[in-house]
């Protein structure tokens, strides 16, 4: 999990009850490459806000985090607390606020309360440690059941590279960008554009692909951070032999946060792949994979394991996707129900209702139109989905 | 409830267990003009491609309606099913086939047994008298917990006109469009043109305006029979003054029946409006409304009883309706939360909370951009949500 050059740790501040991690902070023993990519939601919480200014310049050395409180919709008193926050950072870690980076997560419309971070500083600083990650992942927990965290390495150059990466979310989670928040820290050589480029590339096909009830969040980010330490040679290309592998391992990476995510969405029971093929085009395969992962009546419909497919098709008739109805055919994992729009053979329903009953599955739809394919990861909607939501805040 | 020259009727045909009225028939003793609006579902039901074809020639005599199986994705055998329906009401009728329509809601994917129709229809076509609209209304119940029926009357040039309208609906409601089914018949006398029209203005304000759980049923039709037993002066254009008071009329009742099925919404604790004002224009009003309308997390909340505004302004945020989150305002029924950005005053949540506990209550948001406005109408997503769609077929 540790990464040279990266020194990381958590306090109970009391911004999320009493006794729980809620206050974490990253740190880089010298400046970092630093890439990021938000939330798309018009809505935009302080921290996205003050980050996305912030590596305007490309160079970070600390994240703070903290849950609790998202300290979005908060007006211009909220960006004075995330810039409070980064300048706190900075005094007691002596280097510039332009290098520390904010992100929050928690209740939206409520306000920081800045003492509670006044106080918990001086201890966050002196408790950082190489051994500190975990603890990050920790504090940046919500409705989260379990810390996500996950390692990598690689080879480049002869020189070996770390990757690690932090993720919370639970709900409000269709990112567009983002998980709520991920952070990814690696001693790899690279230059800043191309870690841009390498973040962006790996979110698309692993944060931007999954919902757990298609809300999206004001405060969805993933940071990266590179401090060079691990002395590969500079990437500076993303096409080259190292660039490739590097963005393999770190889109890899990422997948697995994000299916992290998806695992312990809230009141989930089940991981389901929903893999469309044949459409006509990429936007159209995302949007049948993308209206059939958030139809209520078809998660619903994994929660109860009845594999109704005329609610799969009720979904993708809504889509906008074009396709032939008679000519479609689904499956789950190996077990076809339709083929060419008819019934597979009358075993279907006892085959399909067996993976149902599984733990995570793949539901594969083959629209019969184009080449073009889409995986959206997503869970289903529980009777704990509910009960956690209606008393989120209560 | 009863329209002259009308009568109706339901039997048990055993289509839907064995034990409940689930086939219902429609009969003007005159030919009527006819018109209807139907799902933009990619994917259309049998019974609404033979509609949709019928309804070309504008006149109708019968609608037959069952319950328990949708006719859904069953190809051309579908469509066979669908056409020898009409016939064997035709048949027993004594009328063309053309002149009948056929409408199906249930379980998508399996096929109707025609053998059921067949034994139905001699007492179905025997049992219809003036009263028997309520029947009708009970035959065509899938998970709704109770019949839903309408009527209103009014005077077109001294001549009494009566209109009633029938509805059926609980899920799989995001119409658009439609209620799932609804039927509209009157003694107006009335051309079919001027007909469809209202029938198309109706509907946008009242079917199309509410959502249940965002998915758009494969069978969502809405038909409407006038016999011309009025006897009144022909409406054949809506901008008169006959036209306008019909069009009041017609629309009012339509929004009564859409607005029966939210409040018998499948798990449904609360009729939620949510009313968008000051948007930039009518679509954006759409997006907004309709956005937060279908948000997960709002409609938890507002089963838990939560005045949780956040959730409201993250659904607004990823609308992609244009708005300032410091402009914004938003109150439940006459309780301010925010006003221009700014929590209106301490109070707020406990005057907010109690309009949550609310059997039905307005969610006020004004975005301040425009001028455009939009209602839309929507339940809860409650406990029982998910244990009737995790159920629905076991």
């Amino acid at each position: 999990m540790n990464v040279p050059g990266f020194k990381a740790g958590a306090v109970k501040a009391g911004i999320r009850g009493k006794d729980r991690l809620d206050l974490g902070m990253i740190y880089s023993e010298v400046p970092a490459a630093a890439a990021g990519v938000f939330t798309t939601n018009r809505v935009k919480a302080a921290p996205v806000l003050l980050d996305m200014e912030r590596l305007k310049e490309g160079v970070a050395r600390a994240v703070v985090v903290n849950s609790g409180v998202a300290n979005a919709c908060t007006g211009p008193e909220g960006m004075e607390a995330a810039r409070k926050i980064s300048a706190l950072a900075a005094a007691h870690l002596n280097i510039s606020d332009k290098q520390v980076l904010v992100s929050s997560t928690g209740v939206i419309g409520e306000e920081l309360d800045i003492s509670l971070f006044e106080k918990a500083m001086p201890s966050l600083v002196a408790g950082l440690s190489q051994e500190g990650l975990p603890e990050v992942a920790q504090a940046m927990m919500t409705t989260d059941t379990v810390p996500k965290i996950r390692s990598r390495t690689l080879e480049l150059g002869g020189h070996k590279v770390t990757l690690t990466g932090l993720a919370k979310g639970s709900g409000m989670i269709m990112p567009n960008m983002a998980t709520m928040l991920g952070f990814v820290v690696t001693d790899a050589v690279v230059s800043r554009q191309v870690l841009q480029t390498i973040l962006e590339r790996g979110v698309g096909s692993s944060f931007n692909s999954i919902t757990v009830d298609g809300d999206t969040s004001t405060n969805d980010s993933v940071l990266a951070l590179a401090n060079f330490m691990a002395t590969n040679p500079l990437i500076d290309d993303v096409d080259t032999s190292d660039g490739r592998l590097f963005q393999e391992n770190f889109s890899a990476l990422l997948l697995d946060l994000a299916l992290d995510i998806i695992r312990d969405g809230e009141g989930a029971t089940k991981l389901i792949t929903v893999q469309v093929r044949g459409a006509a085009n990429g936007e159209e395969a995302d949007l049948a994979a993308r209206t059939v992962a958030n139809s209520s009546l078809f998660k619903t419909a994994c929660f109860g394991e009845d594999p109704n497919w005329g609610r799969i098709i009720a979904a993708l008739g809504r889509s906008g996707a074009r396709f032939d109805p008679d000519q479609i055919s689904i499956d789950f994992d190996d077990a076809p129900v339709l083929v060419r729009g008819k019934i597979s053979d009358p075993a279907w329903e006892e085959r399909a209702a067996k993976v149902l009953r599984k733990a995570a599955f793949v539901l594969g739809i083959d629209l019969h139109v184009g080449s073009a394919e889409k995986k959206i990861y997503t869970c289903d909607l529980s009777l704990d989905y509910v009960k956690i939501n209606a008393d989120y805040r209560t």
